[in-house]
């Protein structure tokens, strides 16, 4: 096909040549005396991403979902146990990590649709009166479904119930894309990957650790190597990683950090909340529904639409793939079949979600859902008309 | 500014990664017992582009515009006679080349949204008795005002009256987007740049030269350097060229060309009709006019839309540019303030259009000019649809 | 400074042009039904590379060292014992990963220069008549002293032995540059990254698992969830990845095969032969020794060169990376100090490898180990160029 | 073949993989209200490379020879005379340029291996006391032969004759490698390419006007289209150019001017300079002479060297070139066979050159031509450790 394939999935997100650039470097010697500027330069900008002032960032060749086990292993001693929120497809991926990993984890559920409930997070804790609950496990965007929870909510709720837990929160397609206050949200662990906000390949999982949560690393009794903080704080405190470092998506990460931070994370959070209310204007425009329940818990970075009941959502994205050369997200689990999804995070603009919207438009019609062509777009550009 | 820059001007076209990283490339020498290998590449498949099969194609470091001077220099002696027809901006500068060369050119006049018209060539020729005119400049594609001249029957017109001047045709905007008979069609010569239907950075000039065409560079008394086809011909023959070639610019070419025959000329052609289609139905949606004064003669690979009188085209340019992040083409000369032109060509597709179509429709609305925002995108994408 | 960085430690090696273009690509939706293509073309062909017909193989976004990990949680139950070999840093550190993840680890010492010595780990595993251990720890090359074990003769201690434990190999430096027979050896995991004789930047984890090894994934009875093959063994079933794969890598990964396979594996093991006999020549002809401590073990991706006595190895390094643009490898642990090495393996050529041992060989003066200039280079040229 | 060929021509050079990166760029509108600054940080920073106040540069996109037309045909009357020193391919092919577009050329002829000799051109312009000779046509660097003029002495030359003759220099193979003074030597005008001593890929040429010469351009009557200097200058005011600009080369040499002023341009002038000094260590150990028949006239850009009598220097660059993949520059015309060069411009260093040398050693011993293996790769080592 000709042509730009648009990629609209809620991650990976599409990398900007300015990064595909930094990337394409010459490998170098990971133990030179010349290394530890790169790794420094990286470790000392990802907090302002999170506008962490306290606790460290760690960087891992991983996945970010990997990160789940790097919180888990280096905070909570074997057979812990854990308090989780379950609404949607990541949230239960992060209780079924921990449970793999020999925890066990107390699942408070929601609709999927809805996200966390703070009162009934306090509940639960405050009935824990013997202090067993190590960890809230907490997924903030839920990239399932298309909804933001209330961190600081959650953590408010942990500290009416007087609980010492730590707060452990899913990042995944929040940060460096949506708002995210690491000290002022009292969040312990953050955790996330490269292929969302940061707008480079996956390949590297992040993890940031609040000095309550490092606290905890040197005493963890849980057996653990690769994702063991204990090799990776010596090592980077020297400017080097414990083992060769996977240093093209280092140099992506690096000129990644200079963009945001050229930006600033508050222009880049309200760049999100700019383009995701056309999103949204197109989908009331075709008069459907988003999986989302309530428009204030609506997510910033990906809007996930429920297709109209007897329809299959995998047939539009199908459609849309093989017709349009545009890529949706599908739905998962609970919702398979019942949501595609639209990405709207990462480096994007108004007219290449103009686009997106159109292949929608074209796909949704192809699978006998009828819209006005043209409708949903055009809701999206009064929206973004007006925010110019 | 976040995202991808719409670069909907007519040339330079997006250059396809592809192309980009068949670039990227270290360099070789040019004298090598292996570099005849990649010249053969190319110029054995340049005259598939343009059905050409006797004759010769050549590649200069060069715009395709030197192409202009590269074709009469070989084939015109010094203060030679020709005939031009003047419809726009690039016919125009054809027939200044000419004159800055010391030729002497006779002008047919036709209004800017017009095309050729072979009629009053036969008519010309005919009144040349003494076969003084040594050739017909003709543009193929008016780039300025988006208009796609009849080069066949320009031919018939020459050969009714039985004149054998050459006949010269700028390809520029054409050739690798629309269809183009170079046999068939009895052109002499035909010209071309890298950076329209060859989708790469702007650097080389093409140039096809017909076995009639060829046999006059010889004898041709014109003093020439540079574009001397004597010096590149004998080069070209043994796989080299006479300069240092322009060697990452022929990596790219070398690849265009696999992608355009792996594609195949006619469905090239017919994609590029099939996109202009939509675009021509979301400027009948806005109730806008073409400069083209016949739907027949519109361009497949450009459109060029008049503003309502009482308004500058070039603001609404500048600010889709600013404001939308997207690049259209300004009117020229004539035409100045009167038209912006939507580029369609080279490697494009219709979600991408969307997007293009959709800046322009906040551009218009900004500078105000009244349309319903997603009328024009609405109609092109039920263009769009139904030729799915 | 000016000109080509010369990174001659033995990994990260020179990344191709071909293989970083390979990687310089717009990310895709590793969901869509077009995305099992990529995965089944890898998965498909890293099989040739070690000469394995029957098990699998996976890939983690990982280092390869991750990958002693994933061999160890997949195949050997909590507390679990092992045997193994340590005669350099990585077979310590191989060990280091066994024990902090629980497991009881035997150690056979060998004086580092040395290789692992099949009649001792004959001898341990007829002891160990209640068959408890479950697994030889071996590593294949290496790199921290540059020597290379006979893995043939290990697995056929083993098999004098009559005893079930699983061979695990260590094949980071050796796999894809050495010859690596994982059937005929009978081997039952084997790892590596991509850094090394894959030629690509680190960020993937490679695992071998035979049939054996495999047998006992679904049985293994420890915690683990990232490095967890049963969800890893489903996906890729489909064609997919449990979790976003590092797409820039895996793109990368795909050429390597190519450019492997169309070399052939043995023409690659045998082009690391032909230079290292270059480089070793040069060490000769300095009057130097290596660490391998007999030339038959000596390692074909690298040479580990001793310092005379009284002089320190880091500062021919650091002589060598400041003044003259080149990356040596250090002694690590038990031979820091001790020894420089000198990487040869990947995409080198002997012009390259003559570069190389010209900074050494200034580096060295510096230094003011005297050698005569000249005079390793020669003696290396003299061995390339009788085996032009 | 693995590894990296060594591209040891002097021209093109290796291009760094920064200016790769640069150039690879997605295409913009270079009719924009941004792009004018691309234009000016060119334009005002290309004087500085040759120590230019007065005067202006201009880019076209064509060969650095196209640059000997364009200065001719808008400084030059048709039919004016000039005057030429021929001593190599280069020089003879400036003046056969001069010719093929109608010029008279007085030629003093050269031994090649020698330079210009400023005292016959004083007394060849002395005899013309009725000033008809318009320009003095110079080589710098002549490629051919690897000797560089004296172009300071050659203005002194011209004003002792108190001649008003252009000084027209071919800086091809020095500017942005070796000192090249415009404004002190008195040059009027100065050619060149950018793979040479710019470090890209060809593609552009340069030329540099001094007032004298650019207050002919307008009264100049030679007929001219592409080269001519009016429409240039007059787009190049307002930060554009006259047709599409070669972009993607635009972006290589604004990046290489933040290269080479970075350094300063009497820093390149000496690194190329100490690097010259090591090949030229090298040829006089192997027993070889150089083209250039004196010390002192030897260039720093390249060197020629003379096979022995009785052997053909094309086939130690055919052994070179197959066996070893390193490319060496022939022997043109005159020196057909008997030389070889080297070229040691652009971006490279001494560690490059020694793997260089080293393949050079190889080839020259398997064409017959006996030399002692490393003899001259330490030879060039002794030098550049001293300068270290």
């Amino acid at each position: 096909m000709a042509g730009r394939h648009f990629l609209q999935i809620p991650g990976p997100t599409p990398v900007p040549d300015r990064l595909l650039r930094a990337m394409h470097r010459a490998m170098e010697d990971h133990r030179s005396s010349a290394f530890p500027a790169l790794t420094r330069s990286i470790l000392s900008r990802l907090p302002q991403v999170v506008h962490q002032t306290k606790g460290e960032p760690f960087v891992f060749p991983a996945t970010g979902t990997a990160m789940w086990e790097a919180a888990l292993v280096n905070t909570v001693n074997p057979g812990g146990r854990l308090l989780a929120v379950r609404f949607g497809q990541f949230s239960h991926l992060f209780i079924q990590t921990a449970r793999a990993l020999g925890y066990q984890v107390d699942v408070l559920e929601e609709p999927w649709g809805e996200v966390a409930d703070p009162s009934r997070i306090e509940a639960a804790l405050a009935a824990d009166t013997a202090h067993e609950i190590q960890g809230v496990l907490l997924v903030h965007n839920e990239t399932a479904t298309g909804v933001t929870s209330d961190v600081a909510a959650v953590r408010a709720a942990i500290d009416r119930a007087k609980h010492p837990a730590l707060l452990l929160v899913d990042g995944v397609s929040s940060i460096a894309s949506l708002e995210f206050q690491f000290d002022a949200w009292g969040v312990d662990c953050a955790i996330t990957g490269t292929q969302k906000g940061f707008m480079l390949p996956a390949g590297l999982g992040i993890l940031y650790m609040s000095e309550k949560a490092l606290a905890r690393v040197d005493t963890c009794t849980m057996p653990r190597a690769y994702f063991d903080l204990r090799a990776m704080r010596a090592n980077n405190a020297q400017g080097f990683f414990p083992s060769t470092p996977a240093l093209s998506l280092l140099f992506g990460l690096d000129e990644a950090l200079t963009m945001l931070l050229d930006e600033g994370m508050a222009a880049v959070a309200e760049r999100h909340r700019f383009l995701a209310n056309g999103v949204r204007a197109a989908v009331n425009a075709w008069g459907l529904r988003q999986c989302a329940k309530r428009p204030e818990i609506a997510s910033n970075s990906l809007t996930a639409v429920m297709v109209p009941d007897g329809h299959d959502a995998r047939q539009v994205i199908e459609i849309a793939f093989t017709r349009y050369d545009i890529s949706l997200g599908s739905g998962l689990n609970e919702v398979a079949g019942k949501v595609f999804r639209i990405g709207h995070l990462g480096d994007t603009n108004s007219l290449t979600l103009a686009g997106a919207l159109s292949g929608v438009e074209m796909a949704l019609c192809d699978a006998g859902i009828p819209i006005m062509l043209g409708s949903g777009v055009g809701a999206a550009l009064q929206q973004w008309r007006v925010g110019a």
